[in-house]
């Protein structure tokens, strides 16, 4: 498939996934895994209500069928079925008539933003609740409104979903999005396409690393995940997040700062050419504050357009399907595909001839004529790979420390390696 | 006390000690203990003539009754009743009539500042001399002078002071500052002053660490505390000098380079806006060059105004108490306090929920209200505190990581150490 | 003898070198060691064909008694007497008259220079050719043309030659230059006559270290003389080559990087004032790429002026005496000696009074007045040393830290050994 193609396809299954609403548990997070099942076999776990996760409780389940304020006239001045973003996250149950300035309490703008609705949640502290945009709320008239909110906190399930992609070797590579955002276009339904797209890609051809994408929602999601699985497999990660946007491509680094995965982002994204922004680990953003708390402190990244938080359109209702733009989650899941290439085949290897250089001529690797200066690049490479190969460099420290391009240096060390000359 | 009140309290300490003839020891050195222990209680050391200290042996016991070059009608052309710095530090006895000629030998002058009376010592060489000004040289006619120092050298003690402030720990931030100096008021007067004004301070609140204040001659003074007493218990500390010129505060690092006081310094002058330089140690100075002797090689950094020999008034009878201001005086004040709240406060914490993050909102830790992206400070250094804890990292690590305010950092690891989440 | 009577007679050993056609192996390379041992005694050692060395084989021995191209007319168009560069390096006998478009195939030409002469090897596939100007082929018309080399390849010897200026320790400083190169002067006529003259320099005083010459041929002999020798007395070194154009200097840094030999070369050409360029080291260039392959890693860098393949002239018959001149080789000359007595004299040394500074004045070490802030270097020089002096840190390392020059710390060490103060 074409990079356009891609790009395309991953934009229709945005829209698709768009009106749907997602929280941290309940029926929305199950249509939508439903939905990215068509596209990739995932495997979906339910979890109980009241699981103990490392230092976290698996939440009541929440499921809404419809929310609204209606005013005197029983008109509805706001409609969950209008946009999923209308009702606070997580919203008890309600059904009262009250004055405008008691409902006011209620009620989430954005007054800096009037014409947009804003996205609010209120998971672990029972409330109910309206977002709105502030124009709608300064053209309400005082008077007694009623306020329906027709949800359901209950025992039940937080739901995940996996799809691992077997690799030759069991050291894993997470690829994590979120799942628990509703209406919202960039954050992250674009990271859901990119990584679904991605999983597809990966799964045609047998990949080196086992790669495992996993669709949970965010935070208590991620520490479920955690609380559950063999953490140490996973060598390597990447959280997907605003992965649609129009801005340029920014990664955010693991907390070890020098894990493999930033090197061969750093790598990659400087090499390619692309503008971008590398960005030093906080605690503070999406999953990867839980993937690298100290006591995991994996080596996962999170990889963005414009980053968490960063553009003025985050959590509100203008992050919608134009947003985002098949071309940024195009070139997204490029980043990703050109990134799992070099970690796929980054390797340590040591020479096996190390003392003085071994006669690559009579092994055929190298020119015959002398005399000439301007060694082929391929020559080159094959130096530095045998200088360089004591056992401590990579071949991304080779390509790094040359200069060359990381296929020049892997294709020398293909034919070092076939030559016996180095070992991994 | 305010600043301003202190500045001019210490200004006057200043002005009360600028007469007196201070040296390596003798009656001057008791004299100006006397009067600084009146602002606080001192417990003055009494070492005497001949103790073998480190590689130096106390000296003799140098006091001075009288010196004075007077002419052939018997009128003093030059006289130590006028200021202490006209007559060679250590200067033996002598009471002879010589001519110009023969006298030159052994007086001292600055032909570059020919109106300034420079300041000069023979401790370990038996000499005597004169300092005075290359005018007052410069008008002497030809012809015999009667010369006298009235001065003895003879077995007595080497006279130092302490004055501890005790703390939580017995870990101790010593602070010192030479007392040799006669009739020059930032070098080291200033220093005396801040000194005890800080300690002054500290003793109203009980610190978290011991501090020690000592007041004793330079080089072999300090190499007399160093001989007798228990070194390692020095954690930190601070030689303090030149503490009252115009110029900006200098810190000098200690020979370590990254001790925490040095950290500790760094941050504060970086953090306060203050005009500053930061200076590498070099084995030169004052007595960091004791203290941080290779064998020794305490975490003492210096904090001066202009530094040692930095400007033209050092060691000349320019540098007179109208050198000195109270604001300046008052202004080192404040960094040392600064920097000794920090050091203070400054602890590396382990995370005792290192596992994902832990559930902050049910400890009445973080907003419930979720989806608004501009988290409050104080949650922002709580996931910091929590992320770097893992104790290799110190509240000041997290503050410089995270570019927070200390103050901001230590309250949230208050509150995390209190709802149990990190241990010291 | 002084910097510009070493030059013109090094110039004058290049013009004498120059008409030599040296190889690999052969009767040029020992015509060359002959001219060589009129200034210095060298052993010289012939290592029989077959001999395996490390991953190479020695190879059979290459004589050329005559070549050329004649025309129809048997006018000689390439002659190998007028210059050794016109026959490819290694070509196999041939005898034979064939068309110029046959012909062609075994000539090698530079149509970017079109003027000038390419020098070609072809040591491991067995091959005739001819080198030559692109303005004489294109001169030569169609037809046919008689082609001769009398040349001879049999099983003989490699020979390369050493010399030993022994030390007051066993510890080796190695100077390896090739003498593989035909008529080229700067690559590698220079190399050797700098080798030579500095060995004769260092033979008339007894250095600290052990040096040893080595005049090998490329690559091959490198080896020959890795595998036959005992690498680990080798404690640092440089390869010379391109010794004596006009360009700045160039120091190629080992593998290792922070070799001390690096150090010394970074601090001599930084506080010479030269022009210079320092590079990082890479797997290509001369017979570094043997001493420092990862299994030897010696501390081994490369001294040129325009470094390998740097220049237009580099492999040109434009590579002639006057491309190299007096000046250029004695001002390597001179960086070799400036750097080598860095080197002899840097040692660590360790404060044998490491408590407090140790009493200087009373060692008649410092000056017995005080109160001048004008310490003198010396004395500074001192201070510096007997701070540093924890084992750790060389005398370079002081020299660097203190922004001193080396000779004066290397004089205040001289002078603290002296009184006991510091021990090796």
């Amino acid at each position: 498939m074409t990079g356009a193609a891609a790009g395309e396809e991953m934009h229709a299954l945005v829209r698709r996934l768009y009106p749907l609403c997602r929280s941290i548990t309940g029926d929305g997070v199950r249509a939508t895994l439903d939905i990215v099942g068509e596209y990739l076999p995932l495997q979906v776990r339910e979890v109980p209500t009241g699981t103990q996760v490392l230092d976290w409780t698996v939440p009541q389940e929440w499921n809404i069928r419809d929310a609204y304020i209606a005013d005197g006239a029983g008109r509805r001045v706001v409609d969950f079925a209008a946009s999923s973003l209308h009702v606070l996250g997580y919203s008890v149950p309600v059904h009262r008539t009250m004055p405008l300035a008691e409902l006011r309490e209620h009620l989430h703008t954005l007054p800096d933003q009037p014409r947009l609705v804003p996205y609010r949640t209120s998971y672990y502290a029972p409330r109910w609740g309206f977002c709105l945009a502030q124009e709608t709320l300064d053209a309400l008239p005082d008077g007694d409104y009623e306020v329906c909110v027709d949800s359901t906190l209950a025992d039940g399930h937080l739901t995940y979903a996996e799809h691992v992609v077997p690799g030759r070797v069991a050291d894993e590579v997470l690829v994590s999005c979120h799942t628990c955002h509703p209406s919202l276009a960039n954050d992250n339904l674009a990271g859901i396409a990119v990584a679904t797209f991605l999983a597809r890609e990966l799964a045609e051809r047998q990949p080196y690393h086992t790669y495992r994408f996993l669709y949970a929602p965010g935070t208590v999601g991620a520490i479920t995940w955690l609380a559950r699985n063999r953490v140490e497999r996973v060598r390597h990660g990447l959280v997907l997040a605003c992965a649609g946007d129009r801005g340029a491509v920014t990664y955010k680094k693991s907390r070890r700062g020098d894990a493999e995965i930033d090197r061969v982002m750093r790598h990659v994204l400087e090499t390619s050419g692309r503008p971008h922004t590398i960005k030093e680990f906080t605690p503070y953003g999406y999953d990867e504050r839980q993937y690298c708390s100290p006591g995991f402190d994996l080596g996962v990244g999170s990889l963005t357009r414009t980053p968490y938080a960063g553009y003025p359109e985050y959590h509100t209702s203008a992050d919608d399907p134009d947003f985002v733009t098949p071309d940024a989650m195009a070139d997204t899941l490029a980043v990703c595909r050109e990134a799992f290439a070099v970690l796929d085949r980054n390797r340590r290897y040591v020479n096996q001839s190390p003392y003085g250089e071994p006669q690559l001529g009579r092994r055929g690797l190298y020119d015959p004529l002398g005399g000439r200066s301007d060694a082929k690049e391929a020559q080159l490479a094959m130096l530095w790979v045998l200088s360089m190969s004591d056992g401590t460099h990579s071949l991304l420290d080779v390509a790094e420390r040359s200069g060359l391009p990381f296929d020049t240096v892997g294709a020398a060390a293909d034919a070092l390696r076939g030559a016996g000359l180095i070992k991994a």
